[in-house]
Protein backbone atom coordinates (compact mmCIF):
# COMPACT_ATOMS: atom_id res chain seq x y z
CA UNK A 1 0.00 0.00 0.00
CA UNK A 2 1.67 3.32 -1.19
CA UNK A 3 1.63 6.31 0.92
CA UNK A 4 0.69 9.64 -0.70
CA UNK A 5 2.36 12.79 0.61
CA UNK A 6 -0.19 15.67 -0.67
CA UNK A 7 0.79 18.90 -0.76
CA UNK A 8 -1.48 21.96 -0.98
CA UNK A 9 -1.44 25.56 0.21
CA UNK A 10 -2.82 26.37 3.58
CA UNK A 11 -1.86 29.92 4.52
CA UNK A 12 -0.81 30.56 0.95
CA UNK A 13 -4.90 30.87 0.70
CA UNK A 14 -7.57 28.18 0.80
CA UNK A 15 -9.30 29.01 -2.09
CA UNK A 16 -8.74 25.55 -3.57
CA UNK A 17 -9.15 23.61 -0.24
CA UNK A 18 -12.60 21.86 -1.40
CA UNK A 19 -10.87 20.77 -4.49
CA UNK A 20 -7.86 19.58 -1.84
CA UNK A 21 -10.26 17.68 -0.25
CA UNK A 22 -11.85 15.63 -3.35
CA UNK A 23 -8.72 15.07 -4.78
CA UNK A 24 -7.26 13.39 -1.41
CA UNK A 25 -10.82 11.66 -1.26
CA UNK A 26 -10.15 9.92 -4.49
CA UNK A 27 -6.59 8.79 -3.66
CA UNK A 28 -7.82 7.00 -0.30
CA UNK A 29 -11.08 5.38 -2.26
CA UNK A 30 -8.67 4.10 -4.49
CA UNK A 31 -6.71 2.48 -1.48
CA UNK A 32 -3.51 5.05 -1.10
CA UNK A 33 -3.26 6.60 2.41
CA UNK A 34 -2.47 10.25 1.85
CA UNK A 35 -0.53 11.06 5.03
CA UNK A 36 -1.12 14.96 4.78
CA UNK A 37 -5.02 14.22 4.90
CA UNK A 38 -5.72 17.45 6.90
CA UNK A 39 -4.56 20.06 3.61
CA UNK A 40 -8.12 18.98 2.66
CA UNK A 41 -9.95 19.16 5.50
CA UNK A 42 -11.91 22.99 6.54
CA UNK A 43 -10.49 22.81 10.12
CA UNK A 44 -6.42 22.77 9.14
CA UNK A 45 -5.64 26.16 10.43
CA UNK A 46 -7.46 25.34 13.80
CA UNK A 47 -5.95 21.77 13.84
CA UNK A 48 -2.59 23.90 13.72
CA UNK A 49 -2.86 26.41 16.21
CA UNK A 50 -2.45 23.54 18.78
CA UNK A 51 0.96 23.02 17.61
CA UNK A 52 3.77 25.08 17.25
CA UNK A 53 5.51 26.23 14.49
CA UNK A 54 9.06 23.33 14.81
CA UNK A 55 5.74 20.66 16.05
CA UNK A 56 4.37 21.12 12.33
CA UNK A 57 7.54 20.97 10.64
CA UNK A 58 9.29 18.01 11.68
CA UNK A 59 5.63 15.70 11.04
CA UNK A 60 5.73 17.07 8.09
CA UNK A 61 9.34 16.26 7.38
CA UNK A 62 8.55 12.48 8.71
CA UNK A 63 5.68 12.29 6.57
CA UNK A 64 7.66 13.26 3.18
CA UNK A 65 10.37 11.03 4.44
CA UNK A 66 8.02 8.09 5.05
CA UNK A 67 6.06 8.74 1.49
CA UNK A 68 6.14 6.36 -1.40
CA UNK A 69 5.20 9.51 -3.92
CA UNK A 70 3.88 13.28 -4.00
CA UNK A 71 1.45 14.94 -5.44
CA UNK A 72 0.52 17.98 -5.15
CA UNK A 73 -2.11 20.92 -6.39
CA UNK A 74 -0.52 23.87 -6.83
CA UNK A 75 -2.60 26.75 -8.74
CA UNK A 76 -2.60 28.41 -5.22
CA UNK A 77 1.29 30.18 -4.83
CA UNK A 78 1.96 28.73 -1.17
CA UNK A 79 6.05 29.18 0.11
CA UNK A 80 5.09 25.68 1.88
CA UNK A 81 4.61 23.58 -1.49
CA UNK A 82 7.77 25.52 -3.07
CA UNK A 83 9.53 23.98 0.03
CA UNK A 84 8.09 20.76 0.12
CA UNK A 85 8.30 20.35 -3.35
CA UNK A 86 12.49 21.06 -3.40
CA UNK A 87 12.55 18.23 -0.31
CA UNK A 88 10.86 15.99 -2.44
CA UNK A 89 13.17 15.64 -5.30
CA UNK A 90 16.19 15.83 -2.39
CA UNK A 91 14.73 12.75 -1.03
CA UNK A 92 14.15 11.44 -4.58
CA UNK A 93 10.51 10.88 -3.95
CA UNK A 94 8.37 10.21 -7.34
CA UNK A 95 6.73 13.74 -7.46
CA UNK A 96 3.70 14.66 -9.45
CA UNK A 97 2.51 18.68 -9.90
CA UNK A 98 -1.02 19.35 -11.19
CA UNK A 99 -1.82 22.78 -11.67
CA UNK A 100 -4.63 24.91 -13.64
CA UNK A 101 -2.78 25.46 -17.21
CA UNK A 102 -3.36 26.26 -20.71
CA UNK A 103 -0.75 25.45 -22.17
CA UNK A 104 1.54 28.83 -21.29
CA UNK A 105 4.19 29.42 -18.57
CA UNK A 106 3.62 27.27 -15.86
CA UNK A 107 2.91 28.89 -12.38
CA UNK A 108 6.88 28.76 -11.62
CA UNK A 109 9.96 28.56 -13.25
CA UNK A 110 11.33 26.47 -10.45
CA UNK A 111 8.95 23.80 -10.81
CA UNK A 112 7.99 23.89 -14.42
CA UNK A 113 12.33 24.30 -15.29
CA UNK A 114 13.11 21.63 -12.77
CA UNK A 115 13.38 18.38 -15.19
CA UNK A 116 13.12 16.13 -12.05
CA UNK A 117 9.35 17.05 -11.32
CA UNK A 118 6.29 14.84 -13.73
CA UNK A 119 3.56 18.12 -14.73
CA UNK A 120 0.13 17.46 -15.13
CA UNK A 121 -1.67 20.92 -15.95
CA UNK A 122 -4.95 20.96 -16.47
CA UNK A 123 -8.11 22.77 -17.60
CA UNK A 124 -11.29 21.03 -15.94
CA UNK A 125 -11.73 19.10 -12.17
CA UNK A 126 -12.75 16.18 -14.78
CA UNK A 127 -9.60 15.80 -16.93
CA UNK A 128 -7.83 16.55 -13.03
CA UNK A 129 -9.14 13.42 -11.85
CA UNK A 130 -8.78 11.48 -15.61
CA UNK A 131 -4.67 12.42 -14.62
CA UNK A 132 -4.75 11.87 -11.50
CA UNK A 133 -6.68 8.08 -11.87
CA UNK A 134 -3.54 7.97 -14.60
CA UNK A 135 -0.72 8.52 -11.95
CA UNK A 136 -1.85 6.38 -8.99
CA UNK A 137 -2.51 2.86 -11.88
CA UNK A 138 1.01 3.68 -12.98
CA UNK A 139 2.17 3.41 -9.03
CA UNK A 140 3.18 -0.27 -8.69
CA UNK B 1 32.75 41.06 -1.79
CA UNK B 2 30.27 38.85 -0.71
CA UNK B 3 26.89 38.11 -3.59
CA UNK B 4 23.65 37.82 -2.44
CA UNK B 5 20.87 35.85 -4.19
CA UNK B 6 17.88 37.76 -3.44
CA UNK B 7 14.47 35.81 -3.74
CA UNK B 8 10.60 38.04 -4.24
CA UNK B 9 7.82 36.58 -5.99
CA UNK B 10 7.39 36.79 -9.44
CA UNK B 11 4.44 35.23 -10.95
CA UNK B 12 3.42 34.91 -7.20
CA UNK B 13 2.19 38.34 -7.47
CA UNK B 14 3.96 41.61 -7.76
CA UNK B 15 2.43 43.58 -4.77
CA UNK B 16 5.74 43.70 -3.24
CA UNK B 17 8.06 44.63 -6.61
CA UNK B 18 8.98 48.16 -5.73
CA UNK B 19 9.86 46.93 -2.00
CA UNK B 20 12.32 44.34 -4.18
CA UNK B 21 13.51 47.33 -6.08
CA UNK B 22 14.56 49.04 -2.77
CA UNK B 23 16.03 46.04 -0.56
CA UNK B 24 17.99 45.27 -3.98
CA UNK B 25 19.55 48.93 -4.41
CA UNK B 26 20.47 49.08 -0.97
CA UNK B 27 22.34 46.05 -0.98
CA UNK B 28 24.03 47.66 -3.76
CA UNK B 29 24.95 50.42 -2.11
CA UNK B 30 26.55 49.08 0.65
CA UNK B 31 28.86 46.94 -1.48
CA UNK B 32 26.67 43.62 -2.25
CA UNK B 33 26.34 43.15 -6.11
CA UNK B 34 22.31 41.00 -6.05
CA UNK B 35 22.69 38.27 -8.88
CA UNK B 36 19.20 38.36 -8.98
CA UNK B 37 18.41 41.97 -9.54
CA UNK B 38 15.83 41.52 -12.09
CA UNK B 39 13.12 40.52 -9.06
CA UNK B 40 13.04 43.48 -8.28
CA UNK B 41 12.47 45.10 -12.07
CA UNK B 42 8.99 45.73 -13.58
CA UNK B 43 9.97 44.14 -16.46
CA UNK B 44 10.76 40.93 -15.76
CA UNK B 45 8.10 39.48 -16.76
CA UNK B 46 9.29 40.30 -20.39
CA UNK B 47 12.81 39.34 -19.91
CA UNK B 48 11.78 35.89 -18.56
CA UNK B 49 9.50 35.85 -21.72
CA UNK B 50 12.29 35.16 -23.66
CA UNK B 51 13.95 32.48 -21.95
CA UNK B 52 12.21 28.95 -21.72
CA UNK B 53 11.62 27.53 -18.06
CA UNK B 54 14.26 25.05 -18.40
CA UNK B 55 16.86 28.70 -18.95
CA UNK B 56 15.18 30.25 -15.86
CA UNK B 57 15.77 27.54 -13.73
CA UNK B 58 19.10 26.82 -14.88
CA UNK B 59 20.46 30.60 -14.67
CA UNK B 60 18.79 30.60 -10.63
CA UNK B 61 20.27 27.63 -9.48
CA UNK B 62 23.60 28.21 -11.15
CA UNK B 63 23.52 31.75 -9.16
CA UNK B 64 22.09 30.64 -6.42
CA UNK B 65 25.28 28.11 -6.18
CA UNK B 66 27.52 31.36 -6.73
CA UNK B 67 26.05 33.46 -3.92
CA UNK B 68 27.75 33.82 -0.49
CA UNK B 69 24.48 34.57 1.15
CA UNK B 70 20.31 34.67 0.73
CA UNK B 71 18.13 36.97 1.40
CA UNK B 72 14.76 36.36 1.06
CA UNK B 73 11.39 38.90 1.45
CA UNK B 74 8.59 36.54 1.32
CA UNK B 75 5.06 38.33 2.53
CA UNK B 76 4.00 37.46 -0.61
CA UNK B 77 3.62 33.97 -0.71
CA UNK B 78 5.62 32.03 -3.87
CA UNK B 79 6.21 28.52 -4.92
CA UNK B 80 9.73 30.06 -6.39
CA UNK B 81 10.75 31.35 -3.24
CA UNK B 82 9.62 28.21 -1.18
CA UNK B 83 11.76 25.99 -3.42
CA UNK B 84 14.71 28.35 -3.26
CA UNK B 85 14.87 28.37 0.20
CA UNK B 86 14.92 24.64 0.50
CA UNK B 87 17.86 24.62 -1.93
CA UNK B 88 19.74 27.48 -0.07
CA UNK B 89 19.53 24.94 3.11
CA UNK B 90 20.64 22.14 1.05
CA UNK B 91 23.88 23.96 -0.21
CA UNK B 92 24.27 25.51 3.24
CA UNK B 93 24.65 28.82 2.33
CA UNK B 94 23.49 31.56 5.11
CA UNK B 95 19.84 32.74 4.70
CA UNK B 96 17.94 35.41 5.93
CA UNK B 97 13.90 35.79 5.51
CA UNK B 98 12.24 39.16 6.24
CA UNK B 99 8.43 39.23 6.04
CA UNK B 100 5.69 41.18 7.35
CA UNK B 101 4.72 40.16 10.94
CA UNK B 102 3.31 41.09 14.13
CA UNK B 103 4.75 38.44 16.34
CA UNK B 104 2.04 35.84 15.72
CA UNK B 105 2.32 32.87 13.34
CA UNK B 106 4.95 32.91 10.11
CA UNK B 107 4.03 32.90 6.65
CA UNK B 108 4.66 29.10 5.76
CA UNK B 109 5.54 26.71 8.93
CA UNK B 110 8.07 25.31 6.83
CA UNK B 111 10.18 27.85 7.03
CA UNK B 112 9.10 29.28 10.56
CA UNK B 113 9.44 25.77 11.59
CA UNK B 114 12.81 24.56 9.91
CA UNK B 115 15.89 25.77 12.45
CA UNK B 116 18.00 26.98 9.81
CA UNK B 117 16.85 30.22 8.50
CA UNK B 118 17.08 33.21 10.16
CA UNK B 119 13.54 34.71 10.34
CA UNK B 120 13.41 38.60 10.40
CA UNK B 121 9.83 39.60 10.88
CA UNK B 122 9.19 43.53 10.69
CA UNK B 123 6.59 45.79 11.04
CA UNK B 124 7.54 49.23 9.47
CA UNK B 125 9.79 49.60 6.25
CA UNK B 126 11.98 51.75 8.54
CA UNK B 127 12.25 48.58 10.42
CA UNK B 128 13.17 46.32 7.73
CA UNK B 129 15.85 48.09 6.63
CA UNK B 130 17.45 48.61 10.34
CA UNK B 131 17.09 44.79 10.19
CA UNK B 132 19.08 44.45 6.60
CA UNK B 133 21.51 46.63 7.50
CA UNK B 134 22.32 44.65 10.74
CA UNK B 135 22.31 41.48 8.66
CA UNK B 136 24.71 43.23 5.94
CA UNK B 137 27.23 44.23 8.94
CA UNK B 138 27.34 40.84 10.17
CA UNK B 139 28.78 39.29 7.23
CA UNK B 140 32.71 39.18 7.08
Amino acid sequence: MKKVYFCGSIRGGRADAELYGRLISRMRDRGFPVLTEHVGSPDVMDLEEEMTERQIWEQDMAWLAEADLVVAEYSTPSLGVGYELAEARRLEKPTFCFYRGNGGRGISAMISGDPYYALRPYRTEEELFGLLDGVLNGVT
